[in-house]
Formats: structure tokens, sequence, C-alpha cells
């Protein structure tokens, strides 16, 4: 298990002493993904040691729209039943052979029990998801598909060489065909 | 101040003994605005005891996008510096004549210190938010306008008679004229 990675995951943000951070480990469970396979889990939580993931849903027209990728050092879930109304469906699975923590909802919620700080924790991550999923509500909304491209390379720098075209794609929601043209047009003009 | 309404939603999560409510309600600022008034918070949190606000961007074009709408019982914020990245200039104004309760951010990090189990609170609150942005920035990748119209108004049918239809449009990511029409097809089709 990738410990010292989630350790220091968590420790941008709390302090733990060693205690809190045996009684954390665990809790985890360690799970290996093959390239495409699914990652089932319902309210659980996972952090990415290896690899990387993606989050998305599929339209009724059978296009995928993609919510998330989630490299190394990243945290990934889908929250299916946190809240009654949720009907989005949302699938994970690994872009390539990859590596993750889980974390049950039932285990976290345990361990909010236990040592209150890791909820802190939790809490500032949601801030900070909640943040950027706000700002690519606002993105998608206001950006054209060019304006889009240009924001995902300055928010995921790291991601643009590692990702398949097509997936980046299906995040900012064009075509990969769309996509590539765009990409000679930036290249024209620079 | 309408404590009992704040207190009630807090209830909805986490339960409050006499020490913890009193010191809570004790960092709330009442603060009243007029219709088309805006709200100057940075990282604050609003709740609701009376009209409706909502958040916004104006893009380039100065067309405006409603990320949120806050009618009574919701709370609000922009979040605006909880990143470092976070370009996403957020306005929050009233709808109509309204008042709220204002918990600064430094006094909600007072209050997590004091009393933990508000962090389990704004936690909840957080991840609830983050899977109805979520569930939003599915629907605008994937579903046609009509659909977004339909998912609004089952997800907030208390807002639909509410609020100028303009309001909408800007949610839905269409212009008015279009919703109008929209609508008018879909009677038609009844």
């Amino acid at each position: 298990m990738n410990k010292n990675l989630i350790l220091q995951n968590i420790a941008k943000h709390i302090q733990l002493n060693k205690k809190e951070a045996d009684y954390f480990l665990t809790l985890l469970k360690e799970h290996k993904l093959k390239r495409k396979q699914f990652l089932a889990v319902e309210n659980d939580v996972a952090f990415v040691t290896k690899g990387c993931l993606r989050s998305y849903s599929i339209d009724t027209n059978g296009f995928e729209h993609i919510l998330q990728f989630a490299p190394v050092d990243w945290w990934i879930g889908n929250m299916r039943n946190l809240i009654p109304q949720n009907n989005n469906l949302l699938n994970i699975d690994a872009i390539e052979d990859s590596e993750v923590l889980i974390l049950s909802r039932h285990d976290q919620l345990k361990l909010f029990d236990e040592f209150p700080k890791f909820e802190r924790f939790f809490r500032i991550l949601m801030e900070r998801a909640l943040v950027s999923a706000n700002r690519r509500l606002m993105d998608i909304l206001a950006l054209t598909a060019q304006q889009r491209y240009e924001s995902f390379c300055k928010y995921y720098p790291t991601l643009i060489n590692q990702l398949p075209q097509k997936y980046i794609a299906a995040y900012i929601g064009v075509t990969p065909e769309f996509l590539s043209k765009m990409k000679s047009t930036a290249l024209k003009n620079t």
C-alpha cells in the first residue's frame, strides 16, 4: 500500500498523530484495476496511487460525457445516493492500469465519529471540488469550445499529454474531430 | 432575526444544545437587500430568510449566466478565494427584496474550532451542493434545452412560478425568447 502518498495528501489540510494515521490506514482497501475496468463504488471514495481514472455518464444517444479525471494523488467518487433526488448515474473506470485505495462510506462516517479532524479534511476537499465544479459550469455556459480547451490546459497541465484526445474532447464537450481541428488552428495562429 | 428558520435548517443534519445554538446565533449578522442590490461576500456564506438571491457571472459578451438560485431556507456564497487558481468572478444579488443572515468565513472557521459538529453540518452541505453541481454539469453536456428545462422544473418546482422567465433562461443557457417558444411547444404537446 502506498501509505506515504495518501498520508502526504491528508497532511495538506490536517495534521495527524501516529494513532490517527494508523487507524486511518486500517480502513483503506487496496484495489487494482486493468485499463477500462470499472470501479464499483456507491458513496465510497477512492484515492488514486497509480494510473488514472475518470467518472462519466452516457446520454440517451450513447455519447459519453466526462465529469472528472483522477490522476495519481487525486480523489474520486460518484456520491450516487447522497441526495435522494439524484438520478445521475455516474460510471467510474480506469483509463490505464491503475491502483486505488478505497475508503467505504461506512468507514468514512466511522472515521468522522472517531476523529472529527477527518471531517475537516473532507469538508475542505468538498469545498474545493465544489469551487472547481462551479467554475466548470460557468465555463461551459460562458466560453467557446476553444476557450474551454485553453481553460482545461491551464487547470490540468499535467493531464494534456497523459490523456487520449478522445477523453479530453468528451470532457470539453466537443467531438474528437473538432478538438483536433481546434488544436491545428491554434498551432497555425502561434 | 429569524432564529427558528436557521436553527431548523441546521437541525436537518446536526443536533445542537442550547449553548451551541446561542453561540452560533451570536456570529450571524442580519442584512437586508433591496431588489437588484448586490451582496458583498467573499468566502462568507449567507442564509436566506426572506426573498430570493442568485449567483451569476457575466461573460465577455455581456451575457449573464446563473450558477445558483437561493430562495428562503437556502444557503448561498461565492467561495471566491477558497482555491488560488479560481479566477471565476461570481456576483450575488437579490432578485426581490430579501433578508439574509451572514456567517463570515472568519467566524465560520472559529465555529469549527469551537464546536466541530458544525464542521459536519457544512461538510454535508458541501457534499450535497457538489452532487447538485455535478448533476447540472452532466445535464448541460448531455441534455437538450427542452430536457434541461424539464430537469429544472423537477428539481426546483417551487421556483418555476416565483422567478422571472429571463432568469430561468439564463440558468438553462438559452435566450428568454427560446424558453418562451419551448414552453408553448410543450403546452401544445400535452
